[in-house]
């Protein structure tokens, strides 16, 4: 299956950080390497980008650098187009048009996954092409392949992990050195950790488009972005932080898919996480995802989520993957595998346990008063903490027992209410 | 590429722990899933045990049970063949008779991979069959897929892990509970964590053979059981992890696979983590293999690495995988990628940190005395620590810069000869 002479050419449609990175793994690689790994030879023969008059200095001159898509999409020679301009236009129609064309696809593109997946994926299913997307959750960390083939024997019921570096970073630095949210937010964009608009990270919409491809690949059932429910971390203060740590427990954006015998839950939102759960010691930058399955039982998968090398590391193995079924002859080998159709759950309905703080007056009964709102809306306590008086009023820290998301918010309405309480300041999810 | 009508046969070598654990597996996922997520059917046709007679409650009546492997290696019907039994001989003979046959196999047998990896691979490659193992390392944990794919576009320079729960179970007993090494052993044993006969875990071989797996796949060149230089966990005190533990470290049975500009390393053997690393808390029966590329960065792996379905998980991966091979033509897909043949180091030229406990006399002059051996034979000491009075003598931990392990020999011999030393009573390398 080995054949020295063939060269296998690829095009780059984007030269940002992560095209960058690809083009540099792949130069490193060249010679020998890729030959001894595939039985075959591969190069970057074009790369698109915005304006192509632009110097760079560092691509090698027998590299065709085009503006034109035209001129890609029409070069019979191209096997392979890696896609890491980003963004759903219009990176979706160029990779319809490539797979349509008989071309294989490697894209980082989570936005694009996590909407028009199917799309896609139905795109190459019927052209018998490959369409593979590693990179575009958790950077350098193997995740989708281990999903779709190491645990295939396995009913994956819960995939939890920290998939968004960029607040990992802010929450750590939060915690380790009692910052703000926005002095942490300025020292991560001052780092190159946060983008010049972070909205897409601090809301938690990254971590939630990774949370849509990893559910629909571990449950086998389409889910999208729209389907996630979604809190960043804008709302967390250096005070729940510490409060948190007090009680035993880290701060993070946890991306959460769940199969549920009521459906699929997916949701990213900020969570605490026992002291003790390998979860709460993944810092900085990086990414961690757990997955169990009733096989396996729990499986730890832990990296760089992002960065110029990282995420190419990912999109090298897929292509050097699209290279191996080409010369096999197996294209399309493993395609798209959501052959069901699950409901998805309304946040309404999750169980989970809560943190919940409340500023209220400093006076006897107010305990009491608080404590019957939450009995009366079938929530149970585990633990009542007093905390400091901050402008003269009571801080108080209640974590429930596990209980629905609607009684939660019922409560929360009828303390707002309470003549006792100032506010409930915050409200956040805690793992168990 | 689907065909509903279609049925892959497998038959199993062995119905042990992992063999119980894969009959389970495989039936329970019968049904439809499998036809989903491959476009066949698959079901296991023929079981090889040591006595056919032997009543088996739990095993389908339609499942041929035999003790005579012509029964198998002579069925043309069966495609697939699941070496679970374990052990060199006939374990091997039966791999190479099933490939030669045309057959495909799937083994978790780490003791055949690690002494007879080339030749079994071999005959993969030149039969054009799958021959897949993800199990013989880390049970459940996917590893070999990930090095072999998602990190192929890396160079891996290392690999560090926690390969053995056995050893992992009993040295986390030690640290929680200060049990001595016979204790811990005794409740491993009686909690079916360790078997009848523990050498091989507790010496190290069962970890050594994992390393000897890992170092062949990341890097390129067949490393075997007997590169591997070896130490077990039976000489580590309850006292030596306590000082480790008032040093900062966590103390664990490691397996390191270095590739240096020198040659190959690979060495098992208890190590001091520092306790802020992710490997000083995978605790209990539990797993992590870290792995580090020149783009991926730090990569970790955390899971079960033993048990009937956590094994089980990963054979049936492989399973499905090799069925996707058939289906789509492409046997043989992923076979040995040893294309080098690098030297491998002798441990005299390893180069680590260490940590040396001392027993010696209580009186001034002694810490001079020892100091200068150290600093006769090239070994810089980065911590003296003065610990408890045993039986008359001084207790002295000494933790070195990063010094050849011929030196730390070179300086053990020669404390060894002092008079004033009544015994070196521990060298344990320090990660870092």
């Amino acid at each position: 299956m080995s054949d020295n002479t063939k060269v296998h050419k690829i095009a780059l449609l984007g030269l940002g950080t992560v095209g960058t990175g690809v083009y540099k793994l792949v130069e490193e690689r060249q010679k020998d390497e890729f030959y001894f790994k595939t039985g075959t030879r591969l190069e970057i023969s074009k790369i698109l980008v915005r304006d192509a008059k632009k110097k760079r200095a560092n691509i090698l001159p027998q590299i065709t650098i085009t503006d034109q898509w035209s001129d890609i999409i029409n070069d019979p020679e191209i096997d392979i187009i890696v896609e890491v301009m980003g963004g759903i236009e219009p990176a979706r129609s160029y990779i319809l048009e490539a797979l349509n064309a008989g071309k294989n696809v490697v894209t980082a593109n989570k936005d694009l996954l996590a909407v028009h997946g199917k799309e896609l994926l139905d795109a190459a299913k019927e052209n018998k092409r490959d369409l593979l997307f590693e990179a575009s959750v958790a950077g350098a960390i193997p995740i989708i392949r281990p999903l779709k083939q190491c645990l295939a024997g396995n009913h994956i019921d819960e995939i939890m992990g920290i998939v968004n570096g960029t607040t990992n970073y802010i929450l750590t630095k939060m915690t380790a050195e009692g910052m703000d949210f926005a002095q942490a937010l300025a020292k991560a964009t001052e780092l190159g950790y946060a983008e010049a608009d972070p909205t897409s990270d601090i809301e938690g919409y990254d971590a939630a488009r990774k949370v849509a491809i990893l559910a629909s690949i571990a449950f086998h059932s389409r889910v999208v972005l729209d389907d996630v429910y979604v809190e960043g971390i804008t709302a967390i203060s250096a005070q729940d932080i510490r409060y948190a740590n007090e009680a035993g427990y880290a701060m993070k954006l946890i991306g959460v898919a769940k199969n549920t015998p009521s459906g699929i839950e997916a949701r990213v939102h900020p969570m605490l996480i026992p002291l003790s759960h390998p979860l709460a010691t993944v810092n900085d930058s990086f990414n961690a995802i757990f997955v169990h399955g009733d096989a396996a039982g729990e499986v730890m998968f832990y990296g760089k989520g992002a960065g110029e090398l990282p995420t190419a590391s990912a999109v090298v193995g897929d292509i050097i993957d699209v290279v191996r079924n080409i010369q096999y002859g197996s294209l399309g080998r493993i395609s798209c595998s959501c052959y069901k159709n699950l409901p998805i759950k309304s946040i309404d309905d999750i169980e989970s346990r809560y943190f919940i703080r409340v500023s209220c007056q400093d006076q006897t009964g107010v305990l009491g008063k608080i404590a019957t709102v939450f009995g009366d809306n079938e929530v149970s306590i585990s633990q009542f903490i007093q905390k400091d008086i901050v402008d003269g009023n009571a801080e108080l820290v209640i974590i429930t027992h596990k209980v629905f998301e609607r009684d939660i918010r019922k409560s929360v309405d009828a303390l707002n209410k309470l003549d006792v309480v100032h506010k409930v300041s915050s409200i956040i999810r805690v793992y168990g």
